[in-house]
């Protein structure tokens, strides 16, 4: 098979994955909860952490394991992609992060497709999501850059800690963002809230590609596409 | 000591700690928990993931550590190991299994020999094994091929992840289900309802090795037995 | 860019995420925990613990990843680093967390500049302070000489414990100690304890430091200035 | 200093912080749960499986990083250490965690010196000691042989899920229990309980000795000492 369809595999199923995590990690933990919001965040953030180590150990050496189209745009940038698989690749991460959300639903017995009203609006909300994708991307350029083995614990480590510490539980992913609009459970946003979500998480991988790109005074790559 | 005679014995071993895991820490979690599932729940996948890490760093040099039929089945349908070997290993995965189930009892003071009456069916409960056990497969094979020090970290990530999101909370192992039919606490499963789950779970190991072997274009391993 | 300018700013912005981890994580767990410390404090040490991981990784290759002046200057005494470096190295520390607890405050909505009350003090909390940050500098002298690769786990690992084990919930940290005077939260500390902090902290710092001086016979590094 | 002193200051510093750890963490989680026994033991669980990982980090390249009499004996067994060091290792280790008791009272304002008067008796608890013992060493066995790097990550991870699965909370190290005699706190054990507990994390760790070495069919380790 060629690789255009290996990588966007890869990414349909990881993004798929990670979707099913947050969403049925959000119903499991809601129903056994007993209205204890703190110690159901707790079950969907580490479900969330644990399951970016093992799918990006796993799709890593396949697609690079983006899961996330701010990812793909910044790393194309940097010339890390070709920007000619840029959409291919955001096609398969948006359709495994909706496929996902729909087999969360089934597997609890849910009506497959929703529409959330969960609100996630305001300006506390949009500075979290330009914080939260920038610190993912200055995780994802630090290690790249010096030690590719440690990416998938460098993630996993920095999305549990910034579910906790952002004021919107860190979404920090344009395609887990639109997934999220289709399910009315725990972990939803309203389709209203949405786009500034995606704004705001473009604008801070971007900020932080920059920022990376100025300290190491070059292109944060080698002159040629991999 | 024989080759077979000592995969069989880490096999063994390594099952019955990982149903010691699960069992007995589903008997102090309910013991403690005051009524409060997710933090019962939170117990077992915390003990079920870290066992699974330490059990897998332990035992993959001597037997490849599966511990579980549906690994073994799909590694030897891409020839990893020999089809000789394998009703030897799913003997020993089931009498460990059953072995620390028996000693989980032990330990709690409780009676040796139970059979479970806790329902789990329904269409809802066979697609989360068959998603559990596509997923674990779908970690097995990306992380087997390239990386394989990283298996034991991204199986018990993914373990751990997908006791949560998954509404089954995760058997993804015909060995640990069988084991789970003979005590009645809050791991067990009903008689009824396990041959259900052991053909899902098949299923979703073999359907992940397919989508694998067509991802990669060719037999996963080289043609010759390790 | 000067290497310096690397330095500072990789330190500013390591800082500056750890305090929104610490902080933001206190806010986000005191907020949903209903009234119970102990699962705010988990979320708040498991957001301490994981983003120390994620951070170290991603700034170890640049500046070294202290994130803390006992730290940095520790170092200096063994010429770690160069004595001219500890105050850029400082000043970022300091600059970075104070701007991480605003960052916070602002994701969440609250005045962005506070004076905490929150009391900590006695003999109790000051011997805390010195044990704490003695196994943190014992942790760094024990791996940063045979396994450098492995400082971002043990940190984190040792941070997370720190925080369960010593009565001052382990703030280890100058730097730290400084900002969280600044944030009337969960995890600020009243200005009037904050010196003893300090100083109790630097004490522990230098004297596992000569502990693995003496330990190893030697230096603890080559005599050459890397 | 000689090679001697180096091993006993290690293995004091590390028991010393082991039994900190867990004593410490105990008052900490007693102080804060509310009541909630399982909520305790996570905190206690947590901080001991992450001190275990940072410590073993930290003074393996030293001195091993036994911290447990019952590993020290069963590693002389096999020549991995000269039988004339075990006495030294042995003393540094129950002296080791006596300081950390003492330490981690003093640390929490509370009497130094206390007995413990919570019973942890009968053949449940015993033969909970028995496998938890056997199975750390069977840890420690697997790993040690093959991949040494992984024996930290290994040993906490095993630990940590040990602490959830067996009956007694896994104790598992003759030092740890000497120690936990003298507090009488949420972690301690009744003087009267003690010696049983000993006596099977002896009988644990060296049938999981005598297990391996069957199995690998030779010394477990080159006849020569290190």
């Amino acid at each position: 098979m060629t690789s255009t369809a290996r990588n966007a595999t890869a990414e349909f199923l990881g993004t798929a994955f990670l979707l099913m995590a947050v969403v049925g990690s959000g119903m499991m933990a809601e129903a056994l909860a007993g209205g204890n919001v703190a110690l159901a965040l707790l079950a969907v953030i580490l479900a969330t952490g644990t399951v970016l180590v093992a799918l990006i150990l796993t799709f890593q050496p396949i697609s690079g394991a983006h899961f996330n189209p701010a990812v793909t745009v910044a790393l194309a940038t940097q010339r890390e992609i070709r920007w000619s698989a840029v959409p291919v690749y955001i096609v398969a991460q948006c359709g495994g992060a909706l496929a996902g959300v729909a087999l969360a639903h089934a597997m609890f017995g849910k009506a497959v497709v929703q529409v959330s009203t969960h609100p996630r609006s305001g300006a506390t909300q949009l500075l979290s999501e330009f914080i939260a994708t920038f610190g993912l991307l200055m995780v994802v350029w630090g290690c790249a850059r010096s030690r590719p083995g440690a990416v998938p614990f460098a993630v996993g480590a920095y999305i549990t800690a910034a579910c906790w510490f952002t004021a919107s539980t860190c979404f920090a992913n344009p395609a887990v963002t639109l997934a999220r609009l289709f399910t009315n459970t725990f972990t939803g946003i309203r389709p209203a809230d949405a786009l500034g979500f995606v704004a705001m998480q473009f604008a801070g991988a971007l900020a932080a590609t920059a920022l990376f790109r100025w300290l190491s005074g070059a292109p944060l790559v080698k002159d040629g596409e991999k």
